[in-house]
């Protein structure tokens, strides 16, 4: 059901009001009266006649007729009868304002879900328990309990900790940064950050969605819910519980536990979610989004009235990854005409600090026109001809909405007229160079996301079948540990390339195995108990004939009965020896909550010494296994170095391409490990030298 | 001489004092009258004979006695005559505000240096030229053009751009930091900041020093400066030009070039310098430093008055790599009886958001007797019963002065009345969680500087007089790149083992040179024109009897003189083969401002791919040098991971601090590359297998 009648109701009830200024049932319903909502308003309360100039029910019923919207705010033990009774006369959205549920423990968490029940059983919808309400400007409708009602504006608010939701109000307003909507979530029980963001991108008013999250209720809903809101806006998240602490802190008050912050970061940049670091960055980020045209590149122009600030910022465009612009020739021509000789006329261009507005003018001006800028920063320091409120103005009217253009006026109060002007004319400010670079590096990096090419997700012929029935067979028998034989079965039903090799089950078979296959080989030990085979001495390498084999043989029984007297034995694995080549890891992970999440990594100290990998959802296109292979600090190792050949990258791709379509294909497959994955020159293929994975019976 | 009189002048003329007000000669006599100086003003200005109720005066000797301060505003054609007059009427001090010389090119800068000249000879010391002047709110002297006047306070504010020493001061203001002292060094051609830091360190009304800077005048001085200073005040500092884009737009503007910015930052580090990585971190480091005691340790309690932003805070902490504190037991009774029971009595203490300003002064107090907590983190969000005002005065009078205390009321108006008695109150406030946690931060590590161990340099028994010897007649000769052999025998003589060996200029030798060391040995070709011996052919490793070494001696022969066939063979080095170990670099080059830099780097692709390097200029401490170790990515390389055993850590350190004694008795020595150093297993000493160094006559 749509949740429409929540932000559009034509009625509203609020069980609970009450005449005690302070009380939540008084502020509530005050809001609401006084933001001015023009449908019907009906409070709720046995005891009274009247509330704030509107007569009050004693119940729902009493109305005598149907009521859109009911918000409750009746003490906890009262919450559900008070559900039962809202959706018995009608309503088709209910908000619980009550707190005292899930987050207070077991006995809570019950209730709400019996709330849930109760509403779901009749498709009425619930928002919270445990929330501030919600906010639509357009409607003029305020069911929240908040002090502060918001101006009118193109940015909607989410949040999961009600406190947030209440800075966040108040922190827009301060900033001038107009809200269309805004929701508390607070539980969750049933409404959750999925079902807004659906709602939110086909919202008309909402221009950018802004969010804090603790957790996320469904992670495959929220990729795609995500997903389709970032294509029509930007969509920019604070997520909290990012560390152990964090998660620590978020569990003991919501009581819901946090996935891996990795999980996340994947999540969050396949679906282009603009990812807030910081409390003031959701804020930063959301100015320049909401109110500047998104740059077509990452070149960006600094025009300041003093080398220093000039300085700082150019240190913080190349920080960022953005470039400082170069100017085309006829620019700077132009700009020679109009600014004094004494002017700096590259980049940063220095208008000097006698600059009179059309300076900063004529700098905008010249800037726009020049295609070699994708983005411009203005930066004034207050000095003594510095005339902030007119250089405002001034920027303001030469700004034509071709590219973006933030600006920064260091300093406080000598500045602070211009700041406001800037702000009437929707020019996003910043207190630093610094935080205004970082506001032009997210609008690139979504503009990137935005206009990546169409996924294209390569499927390979493979033999399913097969892996069917390997896999089927496992689970009947819960052998869900799948070792390196049957592992390269799997892998070879879905194209990697794998060593020629056989089960022997004593010396004599071995022999025969190698003389197929070919000199040299290894033997690995096959046993079900036995995972690090090397460290229990069931590996021989290198071995070249016969005798080598049976002395081989021999030894490693001997080791193994000494070291693992209890393991069973089904063989040993003789295998052609694998041609020397980079180590590389590739494996798959099923995140709880945003299911297949595959792990990139070079082999040995890359991986166990400086966690060197890069994470990303499955499935995965061509471009992006590409682009999380670069996103290794490691990368240069694969391209090649000091003279040395690169490795064949794309064949490392492709097997991270296989993986997803394997890992897609079978669910039951919760962890992949190959390892190593032998990658050698341009143009060979890459070799699996071991593999392991574990299948799960749930799901 | 003493910069007194820049700050405490009995008199002050300002040369080039004008009728015109928007004119810096207007301004600049208005702003010095108006703070209320109460020493003598001279306006000097031929054309005038009153000016702002002040007489005027056509030249200094006019004055008829001596002034203590000149301020030159004159059209710059005019400042060296006008520095001269002054000079010539007794003026100890000469700020010259006019700009136009160093910065306008070499004409420029020729004048620039005749006034220095013509000061220094009478002992006159100069500021500027191409600043703002400086302000002294202790004795109400303002030689500044600069609108605005600032609060007496404790900050002392310098800065090499004027414009950000204006935006410095603006953002004081409107953060209601006081400030002591504000200097605009400009041009720096006499005055700069090693001199400020020294003089300021001695201010008694000066509690922090911010600075802005985009070069240094002379390393060795600004560290000693920087560590004195540092000693007893914090010294916060904000170098622009840290990256090449920043340093081109520095140079663009000021025409000085600074250093590699991995100098600057083991300068900082040294010097307990605290580095402000943006503008604003300036203020927000400065606030805390200046209003707060610093921390005992690293653990943080957070105080909140709802579950969100204590996550928030939570994960800031962590990432900041500080701890949230773990509360004692008598605190969390305590505080259970004081609290409300809903109240999340761990860390973060959650006071809930009803919560009234009793229940934050409880938490503070609490927080202040507890032993595990070194610092106070207080988050307060604006919901119903919120009452900033009155909660911050709680606040302010709970807090005894114990431990650092800050704040983040987050939002915008709703908790404005709160950030002000917060601020009247000298509690910092931020406008974030992260940015107080960043600043908390910032005291941890300043306090961890401040009371570290006294800086013990080990004096290791060496051979000065052989490196002495060796260096010597290379510069005689020229020969200024000492290769292996000769490199071998100065580190040798510094304590380093080296293998044995000796050099051959025949087969035979080799040979006899071989049976007197022992087998195996390993050939290398000792050419002053081979430096990368390996890509010449010129190393033969593992000979292990007299055929093999007669052997590799021709075919290593025939190799150079095919592919080098100019280069001059001085003869072959024949050495013992060194044992395996790990392979790191340990290496110097000598900064042109700060001097020896040592560098210490895992071999291989540490150094080449990852660049994971750390720098420390020398002379090292046993302590730093460890610490430089640790603070490598690959550090856990030489602890030794998955049950292998580490390497020898404090070998290591001992071999950075014998090159630290080397090149600081010999600054001929300007690059050294021990590459690679050997390190083997604990209690094993390392062994120098490659060495390369370059001497220059200069100096």
């Amino acid at each position: 059901m749509s949740l429409d009648v929540f932000f559009v109701p034509r009625s509203v009830a609020v069980i609970g009001a009450s005449r005690t200024p302070g009380k939540v049932g008084y502020d509530l319903l005050a809001n609401l009266i006084n933001a001015g909502f023009s449908g019907d308003i009906f409070p709720i309360n046995p005891g009274v006649d009247e509330l704030l100039g509107r007569p009050c029910f004693p119940d729902m019923q009493a109305i005598g007729r149907e009521v859109d919207l009911a918000v409750i705010v009746v003490p906890k033990e009262k919450v559900l009868p008070a559900v039962k009774q809202s959706i018995e006369a009608g309503a088709k959205g209910v908000v619980v304002i009550t707190s005292g549920f899930r987050e207070m423990g077991s006995e809570g968490f019950e209730i709400e879900k019996k709330m849930v029940d109760v509403c779901r059983r009749r498709a009425v919808r619930l928002l919270g328990p445990n929330c501030m309400g919600i906010i639509n400007t357009d409607a003029a409708l305020n069911t929240s309990f908040i002090g502060r009602y918001p101006e009118a504006g193109s940015i909607s608010i989410f949040s999961q900790s009600g406190a947030v939701c209440a800075a966040m109000l108040d922190l827009c307003s301060s900033r001038h940064l107009g809200v269309a909507k805004m929701i508390s979530i607070g539980n969750k029980a049933d409404i959750n950050e999925i079902d807004l963001l659906s709602w939110l991108a086909k919202d008309e008013k909402t221009k950018v969605i802004i969010g804090y999250l603790e957790d996320i209720s469904a992670g495959d809903a929220f990729v795609k819910a995500a997903e389709e809101a970032a294509s029509v806006k930007p969509v920019i998240i604070l997520k909290a519980g990012t560390t152990a602490t964090g998660r620590k802190a978020a569990a003991s008050h919501t009581g819901v536990l946090a996935g891996a912050d990795s999980a996340y970061g994947a999540a969050f940049k396949r679906s282009g979610v603009v990812r807030a670091d910081s409390f003031e960055a959701l804020f930063d980020y959301a100015a320049a989004l909401a109110l500047q045209p998104l740059p077509k590149g990452n070149r960006v122009l600094i025009i300041t009235n003093a080398g220093g600030p000039g300085t700082i910022a150019a240190d913080a465009v190349e920080k960022a990854g953005l470039q400082v612009a170069i100017l085309e020739n006829r620019t700077i021509t132009f700009l020679r005409e109009k600014l004094p000789r004494e002017s700096s006329i590259s980049n940063p261009i220095d208008v000097l600090g006698d600059a009179v507005p059309d300076r900063y003018a004529a700098a905008i001006e010249a800037a726009q026109q020049d295609p070699s800028v994708d983005a411009i920063l203005v930066i004034m320091t207050p000095q003594t001809m510095t005339q902030p409120a007119e250089t405002a103005l001034a920027i303001a009217s030469a700004i034509d909405g071709s590219k973006p253009v933030v600006a920064s006026f260091m300093g406080g109060e000598d500045v602070l007229p211009g700041r406001k002007h800037l702000c009437a004319a929707g020019l996003p400010h910043y207190g630093s160079p610094e935080r205004a670079v970082a506001a032009l590096k997210a609008m690139h990096h979504y503009s990137l996301w935005k206009n990546r090419p169409p996924r294209q997700i390569t499927h390979f012929r493979v033999n399913r079948r097969r892996v069917e029935r390997i896999i089927t067979r496992r689970m009947r028998t819960n052998r869900l540990m799948v070792g390196e034989v049957k592992g390269k079965d799997i892998l070879s039903a879905y194209g990697f390339k794998i060593p020629h090799g056989a089960m022997a089950i004593c010396q004599e078979e071995a022999v025969e195995i190698a003389e197929r296959i070919g000199y040299p080989v290894a033997l690995k030990i096959v046993s079900p108990n036995i995972i690090h085979k090397s460290d229990m001495g069931g590996i021989q390498l290198d071995l070249n004939n016969a005798e080598a084999i049976e002395d081989a043989y021999d030894l490693m029984m001997l080791k193994i009965r000494k070291r693992a007297p209890d393991a069973r034995i089904d063989g040993i694995y003789v295998e052609q020896m694998i041609p020397r080549g980079l180590e590389v890891i590739l494996g798959m992970n099923r995140d709880p909550q945003f299911g297949p999440m595959l792990m990139f990594g070079l082999g040995g100290i890359f991986v166990e010494v400086l966690k060197d990998v890069a994470f990303h959802l499955a499935p995965i296109t061509e471009a992006e296994a590409v682009q999380m292979l670069m996103s290794t600090r490691s990368y240069a190792m694969l391209e090649g170095r000091r003279g040395q050949q690169g490795v064949d990258v794309n064949a490392i791709a492709v097997g991270l391409q296989r993986i997803s379509q394997l890992t897609t294909d079978f669910p039951q497959i919760i962890e992949l490990d190959i390892n190593p994955f032998i990658v050698g020159d341009i143009g060979t293929e890459p070799i699996v030298a071991d593999v392991h994975m574990n299948l799960t019976t749930l799901r």
